[in-house]
């Protein structure tokens, strides 16, 4: 006997939302169009020649000539463990550089790994200098020195001169968080040295969330090729992976097709618009929120100097219920802004303006809203 | 020095394909636009009450009252490491019954978890009978016995009346794969006592690949709940994800919001079509498609008692280059179906009825082609 399902349910009628938080962002018109397709086979020769440019498009955007460089089959999380899961191995030091609550995600997946591991801490809202990073990798003598560039929980940007040449000096791996960075903020892999790195589909790529760019170089793959034993995670290990991503195609998992249909598209516009303009055009309208903000009193968490163009933390003044200001702002205007985690819960607010939200209009927005509708909220 | 892309990336423009395969199949027209909306953030009110909806439509489908419900953010690979994952620890007896591909994948994954792996088998093609089962059960004593009960590799359905029982009466967890039967073939968890289940969005579903339905039930809570350590996958952990998707709604990961759009409109359009509508729509042409294979004398593979009604194994006839005529049907036709795989690699072709493309106009088409092209391949 089947049971029943008790209700009608009615067809999805989706709110019309303003992104303006941590992330997601909204997409271009054209992901999401190009979401609509009716998905091909994923060993349909069209797609196999689709994932060939989405991992030379993604090569570009990260600045590297990296051959594993691919889009897991998940959102960035997925793409963090992956770096994480191939080259840990039980024992191995992992140091983490924890100035945000990604820091501390980096940490708890290493642990799950069985790695031996070291922090160094910052307060949230700073970042490390080269000469705290090198006095932490001569103390601990890691296998794997794990940074993140752009902290979505802060809105800092970590400097990166310096620290791949460190970590060769310390015979070390450095992998990088690009999430919020990645297509909107300068990042380069190889330049930088960098060994391993992910992100997400859904900040300056101007995709849904739901796929996570990764990527390594050789002497990643050199410690992954030495593991003693198989990768402890299926879906993530990168050597099956290749052997479907690289030029053998033997199936691994039914890959997201649409998904991939999707980010084809975004790092296709991106390509258009050029790398360089979209750095530009991200940190000239960063520039616009963050005078437009201090115009209006209010006062900006972080530093102008580490600042990230991607997200923004705007310290909640005294006597707002910053919570409730948000969810007038969503509920009202259909408007999200987010809120602070971990250290900065209840003490900021967080501005996204990522990918295809970075314009003007954006910035004016949100700009007349604080004008207009802080006061209310002001005891 | 920025490096320039090289050439230009032109706008996405995908084939049209009819996708008879093992899958993905094709997507709801409807579901495909849900997908086209913009996204909202993950903690949006609108997206919290989705979710809720969301695992209600998955308790359904698959017959079930479990709690923890809900669908994994990635593939259904995703989604089986889940099980594994979740309720193995090291040291733990995982029996895996293999008769095909997908339970030689259930065998590698309990064994990166550090479960002393044993196995039954049969030949591709068959199914395990309930003595195999119980005297395997009564060898091994295992903690968790894991079973795939709609073989996508073999087109086999394994009769599941007794198993749960036993798996009681020996104290075990049972895990079963329901990728190719979920919403087209009749699942009933509760009633079959299965504690732990997957599933996929790309066939019975009827929704582009991106999402792994996953369900526990509250005995494997429990062997969850007593684990000695963390769960060795950060983004897999139904401990944490429990948290997102339970009362809490504790940030976890940035969740997939359009594949969840997608899902949760194709779980309605099912709801709609009526859960026992859609298995008799399935099993009815499957019958059109067998008859019509064997009138034109060719042979089917599994025995008619075991067939799956969601993919057909039909041997490739002697003499016949089978790959060569796939690659015909598609290039010529945009039609796909697979091939063997494993053990039935270049012996039999698979074609798929599933979801929206278990129709009998799709039936008709493809007997059409076998009808008229295959002589073209006969030596």
């Amino acid at each position: 006997m089947v049971n029943t399902y008790g209700k009608k349910v009615s067809a999805l009628s989706v709110p019309e939302r303003l992104l303006l938080g941590p992330g997601p962002s909204n997409s271009h018109p054209l992901v999401l169009q190009a979401l609509a397709n009716q998905p091909v086979g994923h060993l349909d020769p069209y797609y196999i020649d689709l994932m060939a440019e989405v991992q030379a498009l993604l090569r570009h955007v990260w600045q590297t000539e990296n051959r594993l460089t691919l889009p897991m089959s998940g959102t960035g999380s997925a793409a963090m463990e992956a770096t994480i899961a191939n080259i840990v191995e039980p024992g191995d030091t992992v140091l983490v550089g924890i100035k945000g609550y990604f820091g501390n995600r980096l940490a708890d997946m290493a642990s799950r790994y069985q790695a031996k591991v070291q922090t160094i801490e910052k307060s949230w809202g700073e970042v490390f200098s080269i000469e705290e990073l090198e006095q932490a990798l001569n103390n601990y003598r890691p296998s794997v020195l794990a940074l993140v560039h752009a902290e979505t929980s802060t809105g800092v940007c970590q400097p990166m001169d310096g620290v791949g040449d460190l970590c060769r000096k310390y015979n070390c791996l450095l992998v990088l968080d690009t999430v919020t960075s990645l297509g909107s903020v300068p990042v380069f892999l190889d330049q930088w040295k960098v060994d391993l790195a992910y992100s997400c589909s859904q900040k300056g790529l101007s995709c849904p969330p739901g796929l996570g760019p990764f990527t390594m170089n050789k002497r990643a793959e050199e410690k992954l090729k030495n593991r003693k034993g198989k990768v402890p995670n299926w879906y993530l290990d990168v050597s099956l992976l290749n052997k479907y991503w690289g030029s053998d195609r033997v199936y691994h998992h039914t890959a997201p097709v649409n998904m991939n249909f999707g980010i084809r598209e975004s790092l296709r516009l991106l390509i258009d618009e050029g790398l360089e303009n979209s750095w530009k055009r991200h940190i000239k309208n960063a520039n616009l929120l963050w005078s437009g903000l201090e115009k209006l009193g209010l006062e900006l968490h972080v530093d102008e100097a580490y600042r990230l163009p991607t997200l923004t933390t705007v310290k909640i003044p005294d006597g707002v219920d910053g919570k409730a200001f948000s969810l007038h702002l969503l509920n009202s205007f259909g408007v999200e802004i987010g809120g602070g985690l971990g250290e900065l819960a209840g003490k900021v607010w967080r501005i996204g303006l990522m990918g295809y939200n970075s314009k003007k209009e954006n910035v004016d927005k949100i700009l007349n809203l604080f004008d207009t509708e802080l006061s209310r909220f002001k005891s």
